[in-house]
């Protein structure tokens, strides 16, 4: 019978004693082994900062020492409340003191009286043995980038099975050696709403007195036919890297396109992406988008994430005129 | 210098005022905000109950009501210690009382004061809002199939993702609607010392009281060259599945194979696998590979972990003599 609390007050009031069932009475679960973790209220949006999404930032390390003191510096300034995010590392063969200056740097910042503490953070243990030659002619041939960028999918997968919690909204992954990015970096990246968005990586390198500006980042790029038809007649084990003459793909680079001093929102589609920085819904990496540590499509790690996340229907976003600076380094992607 | 102690003790005999500088002292870390995970000391070995390896339980559970009673039986009979066991259910899209028949049987079951109970059972809400037609015909066409194991393999990838801690040595895929198995199944299994392995599902049937043995899983397959050619003819974004006329693949289906009175430890290589009973070295998981919620190499959630995994290096290896009894169900793969 459909009636209201009211109707049923007065359908009940020549009644003496009124009789309930209730076959609906609450399963009480009260042994303490027992976790209930509700996923649907888990949401990626656009109000992040109204909405409190906690954000996980995500850094793998490596004989990273150097790096470390300005990482700190740039992550202590970032304006995404800071109670809202965790931080975790990976650490694994390295070969000098990046344990010992991690620890130190994190109990510093986490020690401060301000707002700059983090939430959490995590700092994860784990060797792969995986060492490449050192003579640098072998670690830049061709042959060495698959086996190296399966292991740095590996190590990338790893970090984030271990750190991320039920409550992450977004995976923010940041490479340790950027040397300058805007503090707001994480509000902007959310305010576009999309599922995995990148910009676009440069250097500064100061040359004879003049600040020349460098174009770092080869790995985002846009497929082309040429690269579609190379991957067609490659054994599916092959992992293409960008700059090797024997394998040309013919892509359009993000790092070649961009005018910084153009409209910083101005969004192009990606097929693969660079590492330093990529901001991620955590439902990507949820539903099992990762790092491929194999020949995904003939792309591994980031790259192989990109390629991946588009087959399962998700859009990776690339920003051309949103500069991220990378350290300078001598050793450039491939031997373009 | 390179001396034994006993050697410093002897030079450093004829010196007054022995100094000792301490380049290392150790670095204290003692904010509560900041945790260590070492990876490291985690193993998957043969000797799994000696080295108290954990072992975690996964059940992907939908409107699976009627099937919880005989699940908890059968898993409360496992003789792996279960103190070393994690169970984790996930709950979505669920039209009847699931998440109350599984609240109620994981409290009695911890509550039990014996060696029954297991170390934790988490259980994750989900809704994926993934519903197929109800229409017989449509839900068995060949069409339907891609989207159902696309949607399949992302709620066990969130699962995994949510569940999944850092000491699990072992991860154990097990579907609500097993009727029979060995007890000591995970130690069976373990005991192949292999990254990923699955036994042979068949089910009974008592038609005109005969008791009648049938074969139900046919995603356990090793692959035909009929099946790589017809992949190569697809587009990268049809997903294959077993029993359809339109898309013969010529495969060799371990569920054909097998004598549940030989060997029950006889090892065969499979290409592909399916869900019902898996065991995996949570290091096949933790470097990525899991189940796609894409096509991947024209084949979705186990099919495509099976495939993933081989072309990352990992052994997946199946038991065509070693049976794990399914319920029968009108719900036949395909329409062979």
């Amino acid at each position: 019978m459909d009636m209201t609390s009211n109707e049923r007050a007065a359908w009940g009031r020549h009644l003496q004693t009124p009789v309930l069932f209730n076959p609906h009475k609450p399963i009480e679960v009260d042994s303490p082994t027992i976790k209930n973790v509700d996923m649907n209220p888990v949401r990626s949006t656009r109000k992040a900062v109204a909405n409190k999404e906690k954000v996980l930032i995500l850094t793998p390390l490596k004989d990273a020492a150097p790096y470390l003191s300005k990482y700190f510096e740039l992550i202590g300034r970032l304006t995404y409340p800071h109670q809202l995010i965790d931080l975790a590392f990976l650490v694994g063969d390295s070969s000098d003191d990046t344990l010992a200056v991690l620890a130190a740097e994190a109990d510093r910042l986490q020690k401060r009286t301000d707002s700059v503490p983090f939430r959490s953070i995590t700092v994860v243990e784990k060797d792969f043995k995986f060492h490449l030659s050192q003579n640098v002619e072998e670690r830049h041939s061709f042959e060495a980038q698959g086996p190296r960028r399966k292991a740095l999918g590996r190590a990338r997968n790893y970090l984030l099975s271990v750190a991320m919690k039920p409550d992450h909204s977004w995976v923010y992954w940041r490479d340790v050696d950027i040397v300058e990015n805007p503090a707001a970096i994480i509000e902007d990246f959310i305010a576009h709403d999309v599922d995995i968005i990148v910009p676009n990586v440069w250097f500064h390198r100061i040359e004879d007195g003049v600040d020349i500006e460098g174009r770092f980042d080869y790995n985002s790029w846009i497929e082309s036919n040429k690269g579609r038809m190379l991957a067609n007649k490659l054994s599916k084990d092959v992992v293409l890297a960008e700059g090797y003459s024997q394998y040309k793909t013919g892509r359009t680079y993000m790092a070649r396109m961009g005018d910084r001093t153009k409209n910083k929102d101005e969004e192009i589609d990606l097929d693969g992406i660079g590492g330093v920085n990529i901001i991620v819904k955590a439902d990507v990496h949820r539903s099992g988008i990762n790092f491929p540590c194999y020949a995904f499509e003939n792309q591994a790690e980031t790259e192989g994430f990109a390629k991946m996340a588009k087959r399962a229907g998700y859009r990776v976003v690339g920003l051309p005129n949103y500069v991220v600076w990378h350290i300078d380094t001598d050793e450039k992607p491939g031997n373009a």
